[in-house]
Order: structure tokens, then C-alpha cells, then sequence
């Protein structure tokens, strides 16, 4: 398995413990230097009572906390999901260099999130951003939406 | 005064406050349901180093730990500039329903900040959002990035 599909892995093994706890959505992220992880997080939108929560947004500050700083140049981050407008956004703020990610916001639109349909290449592309994108295929994080599906009980945000 | 533009005045004199601190940016924002104020807040990316700590976010924070809800429906938000897009976005999922502000995003790129230049109409309109917008005059907001210029000493991000 690549480095990147490693990474999107751990990030989903985090997600589906947390949302089988009902702390959120079935997303994940990692943020990594390298090889070298500095962050791991998930959704926690419900735990927190926080509409900010996303995985994405708890791993940079996570990441940023860590560093003492709040830019992150030249680390890069995977995303069990494409990063939300919201996520995009904050990864330009923090100069994150490379996101990965396997499913899309098209993905998860359909299991009822109240997603903003704008996706990464086009903020990247409107906002001329220079973060670059890269899609990977990846089970763990198709497996994790289909996860989310069986749940019986679960929340919609 | 309407109340709009006493409440971006509120917004503005915050920032002021904060930005003169070396909290982060000449940002601030008040949310509030109907007349009263539910939560004031203003940039806080140095102080906190979080590149996600700016004020609207951080005001959806206070106003959701005060309500214990990820959801501020019916809630307006005031912002002392047009939110960026990682601000219209979580102000989005907020399902905050109004948005007053009065400087542009185009105004603070001019500034040097590290603007996604994508406009709040052209978020609402690509990611079909709900969320409505109004710009509003305002001198004290203006007089903010003004008072941004003639600082001595100030850190970008």
C-alpha cells in the first residue's frame, strides 16, 4: 500500500470508532510531515455541539497547536472525504501543500450532509489556490460510508 | 443607527480592541437572534496560532457552546468584512440565515492577506446555499482596515 493510502486508512480506522460513538459524521483526517504523522482526527460536529468540527478543521488545529504555529507549509493532509468547502478553505489559511482524499462531497451529499456542492478543483481553480489535489482510490474510506449507512441510529448535521 | 449597522459597529470596535493587541487580524463578528446579542468575537489566528481563529468562526463557536447546538437557525451573523470562504461555508453549516457585512474580501487582499478570492455571492450561488446576503455602509468597518494600514507593526497570514 502507498503512503497515502496508509495515511487515508488510519484516518478511517479513527472515524468509524468515533462515529459508532455517535461524535459525528464518518469522516477522518490525517495530517502528516513527510512520513511522519502530526495529526489524526475525526468529525466531532455532534460531541462538541460545534458546527466547525470537521475532521479536517480538528486536525489543523490539532496539527497547529503542536507546532506552535498557525501555518503548516509544506505538510500535507489526507482526507477520508474531499475536503469540504469550509476544510478547503481552512487548508489554504494553513498552507497545507498536498491533499488527498478517496470519496467526494458528491458521495456523501447522497447520505443526506447538507453539503455545499462546490468541489476541490473548482475552490482551487476560483480561488487560485496553489494546494494541490490528489484523488486515490481507497476501501477503507468506501468502506466507512457504507458503515455509516448500516448504522441504525444516527444524526444528520 | 439601523441595527445592522450597530451591530458591525459593535463588531468593528471589538477587532479594534483585539488587532491593536496583536490577536490576528482587523476582523470582528457579532451573532445574534432578532436584537440581542448571542456572541461577540474577532480574529484571534496569531494569538491562538489557529489559522482557523478567525471571527466568525470563532463567533459560531461561542454561539453554539452557548446554545449547546451545532445548529443557530434563524440566527444572523454581522461581519465586519464579507466572511471568506471557509467563513461563508461554516456559516453555512451553522444554518445561520443572515449575513451583514460591510468591507470586501477584495478590500483585504489588497491588505496582503492570503485571500481565497471567491466572492460570498458566488459561494451562495455555486454551492446553492440558502444563506442570504446583504452589504451594508459602514464607516466604523471601513475605518478598521484603516486603522489595520497605520499599525507600525503587523504580522500577515
Amino acid at each position: 500500500m502507498t503512503r497515502a493510502g496508509e495515511f487515508l486508512s488510519d484516518a478511517a480506522r479513527e472515524a468509524l470508532k468515533t462515529m459508532r460513538r455517535g461524535h459525528g459524521g464518518p469522516f477522518g483526517a490525517v495530517i502528516a510531515r513527510g512520513g511522519r504523522v502530526v495529526a489524526v482526527a475525526s468529525n466531532t460536529v455532534l460531541k462538541n455541539n460545534d458546527p466547525t468540527c470537521h475532521a479536517e478543521i480538528n486536525a489543523i488545529r490539532a496539527a497547529a497547536r503542536r507546532l506552535g504555529s498557525p501555518f503548516l507549509t509544506g505538510l500535507d493532509i489526507y482526507s477520508t472525504t474531499e475536503p469540504c468547502p469550509m476544510c478547503f478553505s481552512a487548508i489554504h489559511w494553513a498552507r497545507l501543500r498536498n491533499v488527498y482524499y478517496a470519496t467526494t462531497i458528491g458521495d456523501v451529499k447522497k447520505l443526506g450532509f447538507n453539503e455545499l456542492t462546490i468541489s476541490n478543483p473548482k475552490m482551487k481553480k476560483w480561488g487560485r489556490s496553489p494546494v494541490r489535489l490528489h484523488r486515490v482510490a481507497n476501501a477503507d474510506c468506501r468502506g466507512l460510508l457504507k458503515a455509516w449507512t448500516a448504522l441504525p441510529a444516527k444524526k444528520l448535521y
